[in-house]
């Protein structure tokens, strides 16, 4: 007979700087999920004095597995060792912690499913599974959901019925969260997000965590960026974030290693939803754009490591080639029409990408086409390209209606930026630094002037940083 | 033109360790004030963020001096400079931290306003008003008012005007705080009351602080409790909270001092409601039974200090004589009957104090009087009353009826304990040690069996403290 915990006591431990132990936590979140209006058997209130407290004294290894196993296990999970296509079955996923321009998993997600096919799968390994659960645009960072959702018919918002079935047809899946899975993080979330607690390593992990978790992955990359687009403002805190995330992530028994990526301007080409939609089937249609290169090298170094842990490839750097090979080869492009076809998308827009760039309806809505307003940014004097805050440039990109300052606002579809020259890059006078899109003109005034601001030309080139800063493995 | 302040970044501000300024903290004080159901300027869970940050973090004397004033000033306050009685008029008052059994203010109120009186106020100085605003009892601390409302007719819901025509009459009123004193503090109390932010010497120093600086006090007396029954749990702790409380006070222009006291048993003979009246009222006609020897030392030792810092005598000691002076001259006992009658009191329960404890009606809704059980615990073996927990005591007298667990409970007017010892006093096996009173006999059991389990009899006498530790000031 125990006695029962009241999230008052874990509070006050947690306040007082006491290790919690595993059942103060559990009865902590079993609290947020079980309240009803009529019970509230912990208030907001009371959560946000946790997380404030929580945010201050931070957690140890064992609280902050016990917290994102808490989460994980606090509303529906998904288990792919049900799906009876494979067996047995490897299921891998990818986690960025958000960028500009980055669209690495429009690539990842069909180059996995084709490497999981039976033809180029090696004799003795389990096939791959990517039940890739991703997330919205929210302030300077991109969405994956939203780029996808401009292609006609695609649904995002598969249950697990669902899910599982494409993943069977398909071997991959792009799909948004459900409200019922981690139920506890929607509730922390919403309040960490109004209430100062949204940048604590210790937290973000748990939200992080919990979500990909409740996928069952064997195995789980992570692409934590640095520089001056990514979330965490220094190299030390993104690297701190990202040790968290890997223990956390191998103390639950999935394989998880992270990779310290450079955010110091925008990934690719194209900044914004259908544009990043549209590079990508260039790519894969092997039609590479110099401006892509960038995204194709973190795209395959990404694709390499899971299939290296998915044990296809004796080493991460092998799984890159592969990964290269299968893009090239148009496996990974047959794969994409596969998936978005098994979720109701209309992939005859691939045929003619910048004309539907140019025409597509600017909303779901279904409105009528409207102009697409356009301006090119131009060097002002020779050098070159030096410096930019990434940041500014993704805040840019949300200006002209691309992204959202809060979370339920709506995107424009062909809003966004396409950029012209990469750091580094030397420029002659006049010569294009970017281009705008919006479909209001009105929205185009402030971000080109934050775009004039930001971008920096200098007469020396500037020192650059590698693409993959440092790799974080549960050994490193 | 300056930017609006908003409550996140006063929170963000706090939470990583910033100073916060003066209009950032007005700002958030004037959300909390200004929020309507419809507007929430700020959430309960963004206050309860603030508060656990500043439990963490702390606030320097600038900013708790400026949180205690945005909090006076967030509703009414009175200001005893307006009365036309008292040309100048110099007001203070005394605020105790909470203890058992401590009854000093039913003492210093008359005590004090005797000594404002005309006949007996030095050539030259101001005469003396003390508005004091009481509270109640909670947990294992009495409650003045609790233990004023047990005579019948006594009002202490005054409005300022009231208070003012009582002040003008009396030199000193007893009542209890009024909804538009100091509103900030009403919420701030009942979030921190269940975020586990109670403990915080900052977050007390301001709740305590803007009421009573609401008074606009020349001077304050503060009567901080050290011991078992203290707040506090440590010395230093308590002689920290003191620190800042006289900081702050003197910083915003009232002459603060405060004592450090013992609070390791009940002060003077009763602890409960009416019995402490009782042995308020046997002290103001002399008869001074030797359980009560303590808290008259108390009670002249802070009527001293009030007495010296309003400039009635050269020293505090000087007052403490002039105090005792008038409780035992029958001055202290006139004005104690004039305020109670111009509070609307029925002076005549105060004829058979003990008759009116036998017989009172248990409570104010006015039913039947009950039968008062009792019972008597005695030494079990010969020795010195040589420990206690004053907390469990103070349980003890909570459990009996006389004490309230949560805001708005009702109390019993006659419940209460009687202590027949002191610590250190020896004992003979079947002395009595405390009498227990309660209107319903199984609520005997309970306190009954918690003063046995910590009464403790040692063959030897323990080392004693002196009743007042340490005097903070200004310049201590």
């Amino acid at each position: 007979m125990t006695q029962p915990i009241h999230p008052i006591d874990v509070i006050l431990h947690k306040r007082d700087g006491l290790i919690l132990s595993d059942a103060e936590i559990q009865a902590f979140i079993r609290a947020i999920v079980e309240r009803t209006a009529d019970n509230q058997l912990v208030t907001d209130a009371q959560i946000a004095s946790f997380l404030m407290a929580v945010f201050q004294r931070g957690l140890n290894q064992q609280e902050l597995a016990a917290l994102t196993q808490a989460m994980r296990y606090s509303g529906d999970t998904f288990d792919a060792a049900t799906l009876d296509a494979f067996t047995p079955v490897f299921c891998v996923d990818k986690h960025s912690t958000g960028g500009v321009g980055d669209k690495t998993s429009l690539l990842i997600a069909p180059t996995l499913a084709a490497a999981g096919l039976a033809h180029l799968t090696p004799a003795g390994v389990p096939g791959i599974c990517v039940p890739m659960i991703s997330g919205r645009s929210l302030g300077h960072t991109g969405g994956t959901l939203d780029k996808l959702e401009t292609i006609p018919g695609f649904n995002t918002q598969l249950n697990l019925t669902q899910l599982a079935d494409t993943l069977r047809k398909c071997g991959a899946a792009l799909i948004g969260q459900t409200p019922r899975i981690v139920p506890a993080d929607r509730t922390l979330y919403s309040l960490r997000d109004h209430t100062g607690t949204v940048e604590s390593p210790f937290l973000i992990t748990a939200s992080i965590m919990s979500k990909k978790l409740a996928e069952s992955l064997n195995a789980l990359v992570l692409d934590v960026k640095v520089g001056s687009g990514a979330f965490m403002p220094t190299y030390e805190q993104s690297k701190f974030l990202a040790q968290l995330m890997v223990q956390t992530g191998e103390s639950s028994g999935t394989r998880t290693v992270a990779l310290l990526t450079s955010m110091d301007q925008p990934l690719g080409r194209f900044s914004g939803n259908w544009v990043e939609v549209w590079e990508c089937i260039d790519i894969m249609q092997n039609k590479r754009h110099p401006m892509s290169a960038d995204l194709i090298d973190l795209s395959n170094i990404l694709s390499g490591w899971m299939l290296h842990l998915a044990g296809h490839t004796p080493t991460p750097e092998d799984g890159a080639k592969l990964a290269d090979k299968i893009l090239t080869s148009g496996e990974a492009w047959k794969a994409w029409l596969k998936i978005i076809e098994a979720q109701g998308g209309d992939t005859s827009v691939f045929n003619n990408p910048e004309a539907f760039h140019q025409s597509c309806h600017p909303s779901r809505s279904g409105g009528p086409a409207s102009h697409l307003f356009t301006r090119t940014l131009t060097a002002q004097s020779s050098g070159y390209l030096a410096a930019m805050d990434c940041k500014q440039v993704g805040w840019a990109v949300q200006r002209l209606g691309a992204g959202r300052a809060k979370p339920g606002d709506p995107v424009s579809a062909r809003a966004g930026i396409e950029m012209h020259a990469k750091l580094g890059d030397k420029l002659e006078p006049n010569q294009p630094l970017a281009t705008l899109f919006a479909e209001d003109e009105s929205l185009l005034h402030e971000p080109e002037a934050m775009l004039r601001e930001t971008l920096q030309i200098h007469p020396t080139p500037p020192t650059r940083q590698p693409l993959v800063r440092e790799v974080v493995t549960a050994n490193s």
